[in-house]
């Protein structure tokens, strides 16, 4: 297994199982989060931990997809809160010891789809 | 380098390139394109390269990762066009013949953060 792809299914097992001591061995003390689709940033591992530890609600993850290669990951997650859910997007640089050092994360909304390709697509 | 991650390297090189051969020849046969932001479903190559042939505008493909792990695969791209730029995720899955089966892609649109993390968060 990639140590990459191990990594990253420890960090998403321990935030479903809220073991926050475990979550921030994950990551390097000089983590840097960014979210691009709100141009929001945390640095270092205290934040970064408040920043998940205090996330709002009964949410719980299941991971679709968690892939990795090298010192880089991706993961494609199902958030899924008060009957509702949302697909998240994460991508992961690791450091030269193995910890998260960058994490990149986006959150897709549902959206119309754009007029002129019926003819190629299907609805599901 | 993975194979995996190789396969979509020259995906995205031969869709910047409108090499719609070389595209096309990436993909199986069967290949199945899920959007679950618009529910959109495209089914086999000659209708999934059709899509990416017909798509308007003077777009261009930037790649930030690539990522492959045995038959899975991910990127993130910056999609270019008239001086704007959104960002892509893609999560490629191959079949036995190392041809990719089924793609996944989310296109995350800006939103405004969610208030009460403001001690936590900078804005970039």
């Amino acid at each position: 297994m990639s140590d990459a792809r191990e990594t990253v299914q420890r960090y998403w097992a321990a935030c479903e199982a809220r073991d926050w001591k475990s979550f921030g061995e994950l990551v390097a003390e000089e983590v840097v989060y960014q979210a691009p689709q709100t141009r929001e940033r945390v640095r270092g591992r205290d934040a970064y931990v408040r920043f998940n530890a205090e996330f709002p609600g009964d949410w719980h993850i299941a991971v679709e997809r968690a892939i990795g290669d090298g010192r880089h990951a991706a993961t494609w997650i199902r958030f899924l809160v008060g009957g509702t859910e949302q697909p998240g997007l994460c991508f992961f640089d690791l450091d030269e010891q193995g910890r998260i050092g960058h994490i990149t994360d986006f959150w897709p909304e549902p959206y119309d789809p754009p007029p002129g390709r019926e003819h190629l697509v299907e609805r599901y």
